[in-house]
């Protein structure tokens, strides 16, 4: 875009909207011009903060007579880049439209404008005795926008499913700038296809979600947490066909190596929870119905003797618990505080992830000799982080050199076993080169042609999950 | 479509596919050209019953370079004349591919082809203690491709959700006959837009599915099943409020009124269920943990104590409580076997459901005086079955004309009240004209521009939910 079509732009939005609408100095344009990838450089035109959804759709439909680039923007707590705005963009934040409506408690739901923070939302509906069952790490600052425009899962995805999963109603302004209320608070619409999907998990490329309609649940009465530690990787996979065998009703199956737990544990100068050192650990969730007998008090004494199982503790006090998943939720932090990890999140079908593990780990042999590798995961979804450790002595662009080289061949490895190259974290720019590894060429062809329908100028995050 | 192409393209298919592939034998049009809607006069010009994937796709391709219009067809068991062929289409019956595949009893996923039939998934998934959540009263019937493109509901959506979230893959032939592998046995894969949501509930019109992995899950150990009588439907929402409120795991909350009571037990010659008639019943099935209190025998206690609860009974063993389902589930064929009804199946946010059924009433009254109205539904998720009984002294044509004419005034109360003009049966062509009444022109706009990206020429299903 020209220099003059720029200010035109700017003319127009500063003559047709509040004046502390937008703002270009510089120390706002990189605060919201990049997210916690931290690997891009900002370099947004201005930041648009409108309060109300007519603001949103009026800057949206005035980018678009200018050809004006946009990225949404929310929490900006991606690991993908999906929230970057690296190409003199404008960033239009919803973080003023943060409202959180009353909880309908009969109808279990709540209206939410999408920049209300996650953890806000959970804090309104635990006084009502109700959650989301989104939760994830990031949800002191993540915007249930964000949630939603990503398809955020989390650690309670064995139990509940994704933010797909936990709408009921979507307000979306389209690149034309028209605003479209699907869904309303019905649990029940069958009336043609569900256009609140195109919006859901596609990073903003599609529309800009504005509001929703949240459906809600009760939490369990109860759930206990077990954490194990184990000879292998292969030995928490087998423990966790063991506990589906047995039916146990899970809320969380996680593993974690010894390298994350060594990392966390001298970050957070934290007493070993076993004891000794395993392996592998695995750390277990099960709901405990009220008055019943508890399934995993049960369990786990049966999995104390299965094969591989070289010890473990059934937490005794919800404060027991939370300390075991501390071990859990801190690896993220605790691994980029200790050092600088190369990250891939990668799913695949539970069936086949063992196999896949033993051959990941010739592909590090070969790749990575001798380095630090961190995995961790919500194994009972398929979903492993494989966090690759910079060695010490080695520089960080050599260190991203190597690894950017070897994730081709993780991928391949991924997509031989019917894997995903982004389980969770999304595309945006940071997997971009790769999804041909888990979309193929009709898959990517359909995406263009619905991308094309809807955003005809390509003004709404372009360049994220593919190039036009 | 002219005579010559017809005939072209009925040769082609002849010259390329199986000889036993295609039917012209009129009593087989007959009987694949409907569905359960029964209203319209099947007019195919031909049935094809492929055996694979690449049939289908062939097929297919055919039918886009001779034009010709295509209705997918499984089970037939639509009530909205979604599979329909009165006009000439082709029907692609998906009947000789029912396949189901071994039971991945630790990833808990089952690969099965479209043919298969819903019952049919149950049984095999049930021999591993899993099940597959979709249950509905057609299930003997209905085939998994059916209820995948209806986005089929039932009797466990307040539990279980819709059949869009139980379903991880999707295999789906194009209208340029291009075959798609979209998900696979993934339960995590966020790279862009989600397409087999596309496919999922737009009824054969964007794709034809011909094969799915299904997730499944455990059934709970062990429901209880209570029958109240009331002395009006909202005492029964009252008591759902109650049941929310004391936090009732429940699997299924049902309503229906006496006139549906009255014609299943004339029907069905069963006897009265509770001490006295009541005007409204509800059903209530509750989760009861092995081992633990029985949340819904304690309820029980309070509920029938509560304002406008005339009586009730807790099921004391599994035959007691089929019976009660009994009742319910017998309803919609009970109704059509003692008279004629003209059914309507609309969706209301459970917080205005009151309010909606009073005004109703005044609808009732102007339009339908002193006529039997037999309302039912499952009431858990604002769902409601509005059927209106032809009175015995009145013409079949002149009842479809004054009920046809009503449906705006109910359709006009269902937009008032931010509701849907069909919860779960779908648009076909039964609700097409009133569609408006639930989708906005911006979202029927966009609705058509799907279509004419996704099926430029307008063979998969045309004339179903909208005219292009």
């Amino acid at each position: 875009m020209s220099t003059d079509s720029r200010s035109d732009l700017l003319a127009a939005i500063a003559g047709e909207l509040p004046a502390d609408l937008l703002t270009r100095e510089p120390d706002q344009l990189a605060i919201y011009g990049r997210d916690w990838t931290r690997a891009y450089t900002p370099a947004p035109l201005a930041v648009a903060r409108p309060r109300t959804t007519a603001e949103v759709a009026r800057v949206i439909a005035l980018c678009r007579r200018h050809g004006q680039a946009v990225v949404p923007s929310g929490g900006r707590t991606g690991l993908a880049g999906g929230a970057v705005a690296q190409s003199g963009e404008l960033v239009l934040s919803l973080d003023r439209m943060s409202h959180i409506g009353p909880i309908d408690t009969v109808g279990r739901t709540v209206r939410v404008e999408a920049g209300a923070v996650t953890e806000r939302v959970h804090g309104e509906c635990a006084a009502h005795g109700l959650f989301w069952p989104i939760d994830l790490a990031s949800k002191g600052s993540s915007h249930i926008g964000g949630n939603l425009a990503t398809n955020a899962g989390g650690v309670k995805v064995i139990r509940y499913g994704h933010a797909r999963h936990w709408v009921l109603g979507l307000e979306v302004v389209l690149a034309s700038g028209e605003v479209l209320e699907l869904g309303g608070a019905l649990e029940k619409d069958n009336t043609g296809v569900d256009l609140r999907q195109l919006f859901i998990g596609s990073e903003g490329t599609l529309g800009v979600i504005t509001a929703a309609t949240l459906k809600l649940t009760r939490p369990p009465d109860r759930v206990r947490v077990a954490l194990f530690g184990l000879d292998s990787i292969d030995a928490g996979l087998a423990l966790f066909a063991d506990a589906r065998g047995a039916g146990l009703p899970l809320t969380a199956y996680e593993l974690f190596t010894e390298s994350c737990m060594a990392r966390v544990r001298a970050h957070r100068r934290i007493a070993p929870p076993l004891d000794g050192p395993s392996p592998c650990y695995v750390l277990v969730e099960a709901e405990a119905p009220a008055g019943a007998l508890d399934p995993l008090e049960a369990w786990t004494e049966s999995a104390l003797g299965a094969r591989g199982v070289e010890g473990g503790v059934l937490a005794q006090s919800a404060a027991q618990a939370q300390s075991l998943w501390r071990l859990r939720e801190g690896i993220s932090e605790s691994l980029g505080a200790t050092g600088l990890p190369h990250k891939n999140d990668v799913a695949l079908p539970i069936a086949v992830l063992g196999d896949f593990c033993r051959e990941l780990e010739a592909v590090f042999a070969a790749r990575y000799p001798g380095w630090e590798i961190c995995l961790f995961g919500h194994v009972g979804d398929g979903n492993i982080h494989i966090n690759v450790m910079k060695p010490d002595r080695m520089e960080r662009d050599e260190f991203f050199r190597r690894t950017g080289e070897a994730d081709h061949a993780v991928f391949e490895l991924v997509q031989r076993f019917g894997g995903s190259i982004s389980a969770e974290h999304g595309v945006g720019l940071v997997k971009k080169a790769y999804l041909g590894y888990t979309r193929g060429p009709a898959e990517m062809a359909l995406m263009r042609t619905i991308k094309r329908a809807l955003d005809p100028d390509n003004i709404l995050n372009p360049g994220k999950i593919f190039d036009l």
